[in-house]
């Protein structure tokens, strides 16, 4: 493997060409109170981890990152689309540090922005297929149906107090694993790749997801809040069912059980207590237990990788697993 | 031409298919609480044209409907897709006589559904793409787009002033009119038509709906409450910027102008003043001039047809157009 910076390079310089990308889009496009919120959101600082996913899988089958920007530019869209109409459906108001647009602007608008957004995703994609990419296409659209069945199921959660750590696994493949699988995918299928490596891909990108998104469960408790951009313990003030609070519901007893489903029955819990919780997570183990959940799917994605030839952009991919791990936010 | 039975038969006869298609399509699919409100919207009774476009245009140019009826669904869902969204964005409580889906359901729920829809609309229309119809998958993506744009200057509308008829028929020209152009171009690419066949039917498709939305402005006011199924003069409560009222207030002076101004300063009028403003349309002659308009995209539209061979379908087409004006609802 080369080194660290290396690595690291070349994914800032290929994250810099999607931001550039991404700023040129929708420049003085009409009407403007439709276009202005599109350029808005896209020009959030993001870690445009999913458009770098297809870039690399895409080096990966064909040795080349030819013909692959459009279709990064198009996950990164499909993306904000369900970041712009999640945050509506979760009364987020802030997003990266920023206000969100139903806030900044309204709901009429927000609705409309990620339904433009979802629909240029769909150009976007289409300029970088060829006439043979038909399943490209089908691979793009399954994603965002999984992604609207994994939202609807988060949402259902929020009402059921009986929720249980694999439908929680079932709800996120769907929800956070599925997007990442079918940047994967895409970036393999116009790489040219064989079946073999499409699979292979698309299951580092499935369980990568995973890890991702127990990750995001598991900083948002033990996170730095000055490098985390956002309140530590947001998610348990919510009353989110997250992987930790569903595992410790699973693992606790007597007091420790009923201070858990006080949560569940007021729906969150007030600021001041979230360190009280975070020393009941840490008690029942379950901080140790999404780091090794975590650990176990990125041990999984890697392990896809090995069915494709070693070569740099495995490594590369190998590079990102890895780096996923060690992120403060 | 045959008799107006005969193409009443076959439109009802293809429409059956189409609703039949419709209400199988979400059958126990998981999660519910997604798929239930999609049948919801789905089953709801609709006049099923745009779906219709579809398949005549494809007859029109093959000859034969075959592998054209996933196509027809697929925009039938983009079509219901926007209905969901919109009636969240203007308030609705009913549409078609039932209750809205943010209503019956809640406001996440309609946001997911219109997404998934809209999704579910492209894994359709993929089903009828052979693997050279990347230029279909590019009109609907097109279609989509402009009906995104169609509805964000809607709403922009409603807090402006001075919109003129110039700007209104190129608002209705994206919102409502370039979803029929997008299903007879569909159909008649998946027909396999010429370039010229194309564009006439695109032209036609486009001109009927500028005709349509210009005809269903009319019906608001001078339609039968029986027939309507809603509220006459529903547009002049809500203060809508119709073709009657920008036309209306271009021709009023003094007294008449004033009664006018107050509308769009008042948002909207009391259901008792109903009576008085369509008196006040048709001293103005608007009724006159919007029945004029109608006729002049219907002619427009009919016109394109004669660039296509004559035929029976092209009749079909014909009588579609001709019904259309005639229609009470």
């Amino acid at each position: 493997m080369k080194s660290e910076s290396f690595y690291r390079k070349l994914f800032e310089e290929k994250k810099g060409i999607i931001e550039n990308k991404l700023s040129d889009l929708f420049i003085n496009n009409k009407p403007g109170s439709l276009y202005e919120p599109c350029s808005y959101i896209t020009k959030s600082e993001g870690k445009r981890l999913r458009p770098l996913l297809v870039l690399f899988s895409k080096k990966a089958t064909s040795g080349n990152f030819k013909n692959a920007y459009n279709a990064a530019v198009s996950v990164e869209l499909l993306h904000n689309f369900t970041l712009v109409h999640d945050d509506i459906m979760d009364n987020s108001d802030k997003r990266r540090g920023k206000t969100t647009l139903h806030i900044k602007y309204d709901l009429s608008t927000a609705i409309l922005t990620g339904d433009n957004l979802l629909a240029t995703a769909y150009s976007y994609l289409l300029k970088d297929c060829k006439e043979n990419d038909k399943s490209v296409l089908n691979t793009f659209t399954k994603g965002v149906i999984e992604i609207c069945e994994g939202q609807s199921l988060d949402k259902e959660f929020e009402t059921r107090s009986d929720v249980t750590l694999n439908e929680y696994i079932y709800m996120i493949n769907k929800k956070t694993a599925a997007l990442m699988e079918t940047c994967c995918s895409i970036g393999a299928q116009l790489g040219g790749g064989n079946e073999k490596q499409v699979a292979a891909l698309s299951n580092y990108g499935r369980n990568l997801g995973i890890a991702f998104q127990i990750q995001d469960d598991l900083l948002d408790i033990t996170a730095d809040e000055s490098e985390f951009g956002k309140i530590i313990g947001g998610d348990i003030v919510e009353g989110k069912k997250t992987y930790l609070f569903i595992r410790a519901l699973e693992k606790a007893k007597g007091n420790s059980l009923k201070e858990l489903q006080a949560v569940i029955k007021n729906k969150g819990i007030p600021q001041k207590h979230i360190k009280k919780y975070k020393e009941l997570y840490s008690e029942l183990g379950v901080i140790e237990d999404a780091g090794k959940e975590i650990k176990k799917y990125t041990g999984r994605a890697l392990n896809e990788l090995k069915c494709i030839l070693p070569s740099e952009e495995n490594n590369m991919l190998t590079w990102i697993a890895n780096s996923l791990i060690k992120r403060n936010k």
